[in-house]
């Protein structure tokens, strides 16, 4: 049968989502979820929130949740933007900002999102190689450019950058728009924020998905000059004015405003990581230093394929990128410490 | 100073949200909200919901709520599409299907999102007038063209098509993609979805936000053709991988699973507007056959813009559309009975 209106249709490579097991006795480690509960005020506003309420629509500009990211971050609330998770924010983000025909910049090794949105949005793009540590290697963005875009710490490898080096990354890109993703910054490395007073043409992302146990909640931000942060309302108003949810607005000022329970969930996390990292390497395993919550391992006696398949039949979870330079590596996101010991016990048996 | 950065990115006119007034004292007609709260599901699943596991992703896929949805409108799962309400299933669906170098058609009067869409996406596009009764002429659509947007009712104008009509649509684009958006249809009009089985380039949109009381939550489908879906699947999962939170896919699952209360509050709404309508004529209006919880009317001796002016004061806000051909129309949303009748008060008094 002869289907003219497929010639319409959107040519595309569909992207699939990772696995996301749902069996309840498996151990997950590979989304980098965070094994603790949201703040306890999250839970108090899911239970006396008014459903009546749900049937107006939220405020598309977010204005509480916008405060209190304000004073959390010290500045100004035009300077915050909000979406339905950092993915959001992210692909608003090339839309807006990568708009030029040079190249836009990444790490040959980072987060897989960025090739997708490139080949969503038209935009050209060239890889960075990482260092032979892992690590970003600035030198390599001092070249004429459309954007750059890091994280920071780098995923799936766990190095972070300096704040001295992320200036100098600055110094050397004040043409184009430098994107610092900081998903994982909150379990040790310098973010950029402070660099924002200085440089207008920096956006720094963050999410509510790892550090603060809210990946079911969708919630991302993204902190600027209100230059940058204007140009993202407009396009974010020209696709979808309602991204926020009423739910998800109120749970984020509610983890927002305790910041010690932020606090004491990443201290945690940070020591299983610590005590995780000494365990793997008295197992033989090369952990790279990490200041995220995963580790990012290598066997030099066994491959990752094996091991990755031996976890999995014990319901353990974690994450495998058969992808050039890091085909032996895995990235074991830290749960509790009571899932670690399980982990390092499902090891020594295959070991 | 001179700041090259701000050649790379998008130019773009801010598209401004409609005003949403939140003084608690106000009668808010102005944005087709329902005056009944969601299903009591919703506040039972907000009320018993375990926060601890929003630390998770959600289910990419949206299973329960596609299983709930493809139940309740006799399809089968994978001809269902979730987005963050209608207007993100739209804007990847105009992504999605409009990509040929031929204009789309939609008609002159209608949901101030299309342009700005097409604007967004660089999809050029051509309108189709109105007929003298503000309804859809259906012969104006048969010509070649990039793809057919609808809204069925029609917005602002509460037009209806019959199933006839939208058939006839379909039979004369068989090379293009047809979307219906039938955000207001519950409220009385025939969907489209009975022709899914007959036309594979048929999308149909609904929403959650006005006939299931859940503007707040923001929840939109899609429902077409498995072929249409798997293109907007592979589109959205290019884009943001987990549109819908948590919360939200399990307050559409209790909405959709609550088919009474569903059809009470829609019967509801109904009778309230042909009892409205029927007060506005008796004050001399012209009110339009209306099929949605909206009302569009024009007065022959008094300006839209001073009614519209005088009822602010009097806290009443409903919606002007300062275009051409209804600039001396007005849109109301349907209330409850008591707020219908302050409003008729007033006008009363303005008159």
């Amino acid at each position: 049968m002869d289907k003219p209106f497929l010639d319409k249709l959107r040519k595309i490579d569909p992207y699939v989502p990772g696995e996301q097991p749902q069996a309840a006795d498996i151990i997950k480690l590979n989304a980098n979820e965070n094994p603790y509960p949201p703040a306890p005020g999250v839970q108090e506003v899911l239970r006396t929130f008014d459903a009546s309420s749900l049937a107006l629509y939220p405020d598309a500009n977010g204005k509480r949740l916008k405060a209190a990211l304000a004073e959390r971050f010290d500045v100004r609330p035009p300077q915050v933007f909000l979406g339905n998770g950092s993915d959001d924010v992210l692909a608003l983000a090339f839309q807006s900002f990568f708009c030029s025909d040079k190249p836009i910049l990444y790490p040959d090794i980072t987060y897989s999102f960025y090739p997708v949105w490139c080949d969503l949005f038209s935009i050209p793009y060239e890889t960075v190689p990482l260092d032979e540590n892992f690590c970003v290697n600035i030198r390599g963005y001092d070249k004429p450019n459309g954007g750059v875009v890091l994280p920071n710490p780098n995923a799936p490898t766990g190095c972070g950058l300096s704040l001295d080096a992320l200036e100098d990354l600055l110094q050397h890109n004040a043409d184009c728009v430098v994107i610092i993703d900081e998903a994982y910054v909150d379990f040790g490395a310098q973010s950029a924020v402070p660099l924002l007073d200085k440089y207008e043409n920096l956006l720094v992302v963050q999410t509510m998905s790892k550090s603060r146990s809210l990946a079911g909640m969708r919630i991302g931000y993204a902190l600027g000059s209100e230059t940058l942060i204007a140009t993202l309302e407009a396009v974010k108003n020209s696709y979808n004015s309602y991204t926020m949810d009423a739910l998800a607005l109120a749970a984020g000022e509610a983890s927002v405003r305790d910041e010690d329970y932020f606090q004491q969930t990443c201290r945690r996390v940070i020591a299983t990581r610590e005590r995780s990292a000494d365990a793997l390497r008295a197992l033989g395993f090369t952990v790279l230093p990490s200041l995220t919550n995963f580790l990012f391992v290598t066997h030099p006696r066994k491959q990752a394929a094996d091991i990755f398949a031996f976890l999995r039949q014990e319901k353990i979870f974690i994450r495998y990128f058969k992808l050039p330079r890091i085909d032996n590596y895995l990235r074991i996101t830290v749960g509790t410490d009571e899932q670690m010991d399980r982990l390092i016990a499902a090891l020594k048996k295959f070991l």
